[in-house]
């Protein structure tokens, strides 16, 4: 294990922190917050001790997909620590357990709050939370792998093991410009986002925030109703933006280079718009009765299918209230997700889409056991290593699930049901889930022990499992 | 397709179901009960017609595997059909709906039930319902093997079919000696049972239908507390031998042949009773406050966990009452089921250790990417195309599971750990849930509808997927 490369990408992470904090303290300026000394002050002491760190000498520059992991793995414990400390520090939120969930929930743009009345929070504190969201969504790697000329030409480990999704397209052959390239249109789109809802008539305040919150498929709102209190056209506006968020940014790459058609062979598109629509559909059917007329409850419907499948998890109506068929099929697409090479969180539709192909592919074996059958996305045939992953991520997740659910109720004595969707919910990055812990409801109610697993299964859940099983396997800590 | 070989054994299945009635029928005889006449006729009906069937010539011996599966599901279907039909000509079970789901539920030994009063059947009719436990638990193909001389050699593909597990181990070189081998340990087995409750003082007839349920791990009691009016003796040896059914055969056929040496190398064996005892003791300590002494608190923990983990679903306390830990282990191991060629059902203890060890090994990778990394079972490395099979099963697995979730919420408005557990406790053939499905409770609250797709999902799990997915695959019914 390469011990010195580690020191030196986490100094670079805590000096970036640093840099973060400095928006938050702008914003506290603007709204003459005494909380922006306290952002400003740890601004500094971050940037200067990331420095320090950062610069001691390397060792060797060589690292390997292990060291990927723990980097990654740590980078994000790091940062959510760092970014509690405000927090806490402003009595926004005076518990450090409390704090740390908030910061994790939102670096892993999970949106799981603690908070009773986050309205009471400064203006500082609201918008230093959604900012984690919009950080977290693209990746913190990704953003210093973005800026900074890293040496070595090893980063590819890294940018690996903190994207989303089976596979990691290289956009250009160059790590660098890849990331730029992403962070690009991401930061497009959601500067987009802030002026339409502007215009909407939405006080900037809540655009930026909102937009953090949709931008990283976060969930985190400023206002105590999430997202219930804004216009209809706000909600309409929201709702197409987080459905965007969702889509594999690969595709949007492919539009700025005009290349149409490579955007229609994107089979993972076609499913992601196709299970939404099949969602959106039912739903709507399904809770018409609830609402005063069909549009509204389309209206509903939409906005709850998209937050929830892009694992956003913003509410504008409280779903735990809908009839069961509704809410069964939420869970399910909680655990769907969005698209691969997005922002959004839960298993991914490629994951799924291989799964069913895998699934077909064995009942053809079957029918034909002389045939080849092979299992395509895009148009081309996937290779067994890409399904022996998918594979080997699934049964991961079931078991990391099933084991996070059973630690919970030696602790908690909550119906099944609130475990499991609170487990659902962290380890999918969504936010709210259902009974106890559902869209109106929050997660005070639990131990603090309770907080820290769902913690772990947060950042299991955003950096796709093997980061953080890594840093619990002793064998990985061994210097061979 | 060779129609004619499947017609040529739904035959022969028909003509078994026949002779298997003749034991209800000699039964009824003996208390005197009219009902017998119903199931004396019936029996030679049935066996005239199968043998008719039978007797048509085939066109060609040959078969695959794909003939194999649709053999193994249509015999299933038509076995459970052909089985309720006395119960509704007697009116133990009026309704054909109700009826059917006894009978899938019987042979695939679920021991899920829609009766709210057992005691009020005919003996007769009690008899046969347990005795399709014992029929179902080894296979109904597995025992027409056993006693039949059947021609080709193709008969692999039907006993891999209708086997639980994920690899089918031949005992012997020849399938027909194995199967005749696995028959005889499980008649052995079950006499002993009968035997052994007798001398504890159960009434004959209780003393039968229990072991039969036992044997199959299938769950149906005659009476309606289930065992929990039996004596704490009678409960303790039900324990022992459900625990023992849920051992996989070849373990006994090992005993046998005095290799030890070949018992102890079975690394599912220690899977399977380090599960069993952890779940015991820890939920001993968990419901410690509930009994009157640590003795009954593990009484009561041994007999669940040991009807449970087996998929029995005999039921002496009402665990729904238990504290959530209890609960939540409860409902993992129902997944986890017993060994593979065991009478129980779930995912199999084998290929949960088996994906662990998959897990285990992709971490192995991160840490050392060059060395030769496998997944080892009784001291032999597996191949490949096995642990692919039980990534395919797990993935086909969670698809059915939770499409059969979704499509119950359509017709049923229960909370969900209802509508989980009752489908977790039928695809897993346990029998009781928890909650509206919990074990004082039954299935008769269920919408039709619903009832059928829990016959489809009970069958699904018994048949370990595949035969009943080739069933709805419209490819598969194309004559190539």
């Amino acid at each position: 294990m390469n011990y010195s490369i580690i020191r030196r990408i986490l100094g670079v992470v805590i000096q970036f922190t640093g840099a973060f904090l400095a928006l938050p303290a702008l914003c506290g300026l603007f709204y003459a917050e005494k909380q922006a000394i306290v952002y400003a002050i740890l601004a500094i002491v971050y940037f200067v001790i990331g420095k320090i760190i950062a610069s001691i000498k390397l060792e060797s520059q060589a690292y390997y997909a292990r060291e990927g992991l723990v980097i990654v793995g740590l980078s994000w414990i790091v940062i959510s620590i760092l970014g509690a400390i405000p927090l806490v520090i402003t009595k926004d939120i005076p518990s450090f357990t409390d704090a740390l969930f908030e910061t994790v929930s939102g670096f892993t743009t999970t949106g799981s709050s603690i908070l009773t009345d986050v309205e009471a929070l400064s203006h500082t504190g609201l918008f230093w939370r959604s900012f984690t969201h919009w950080v977290g969504g693209m990746g913190v790697i990704v953003f210093i792998l973005a800026v900074l000329p890293m040496t070595g030409g090893y980063n590819m480990n890294l940018m690996r093991a903190e994207s989303p999704g089976p596979t990691v397209g290289k956009l250009v052959p160059r790590m660098k410009e890849t990331a730029k390239i992403l962070y690009s249109i991401y930061f497009g789109i959601t500067v987009a986002e802030i002026i339409i809802l502007l215009i909407a008539g939405m006080p900037l305040f809540d655009a930026l925030c909102i937009s953090f919150g949709s931008a990283g498929t976060g969930g985190f709102g400023v206002r105590n109703d999430s997202c219930a209190s804004y216009s209809t056209l706000m909600q309409g506006i929201i709702t197409v933006f987080i459905i965007m968020f969702g889509v594999n940014f690969n595709a949007y790459f492919f539009i700025i280079r005009r290349k149409f058609g490579e955007v229609l062979k994107m089979s993972e598109l076609k499913g992601y718009f196709g299970i939404i629509a099949f969602a959106i559909i039912t739903i709507t059917i399904n809770i018409r009765g609830m609402f005063p007329s069909l549009f509204m409850a389309f209206h509903h419907a939409a906005f709850q299918v998209g937050s929830i499948i892009t694992t956003t998890g913003f509410a504008t109506a409280d779903f735990d209230q809908w009839p069961q068929y509704s809410r069964a099929l939420l869970v399910l697409i909680m655990f769907c997700g969005a698209c691969a090479g997005s922002t959004g969180g839960g298993m991914k539709v490629s994951r799924i889409m291989i799964m069913f192909k895998t699934v077909y592919r064995e009942i053809k074996k079957y029918l034909h056991p002389r045939a080849v059958t092979n299992v395509t996305m895009d148009g081309k045939t996937m290779d067994r290593s890409t399904i022996h992953s998918v594979s080997v991520y699934l049964t991961t997740y079931m078991l990391l699930f099933f084991m996070s659910i059973l630690a919970i109720t030696i602790f908690e004595n909550y119906d099944l049901e609130t475990v499991f969707t609170s487990v659902a919910c962290t380890f999918n990055n969504i936010g709210p889930g259902l009974s106890k812990v559902g869209p109106t409801c929050n997660f005070s109610i639990m131990q603090p022990v309770t907080k820290y697993i769902l913690m772990f299964d947060m950042l299991a859940g955003r950096l796709e499992l093997y980061p953080m099983l890594m840093l619990v396997t002793p064998a990985v800590w061994k210097n061979t």
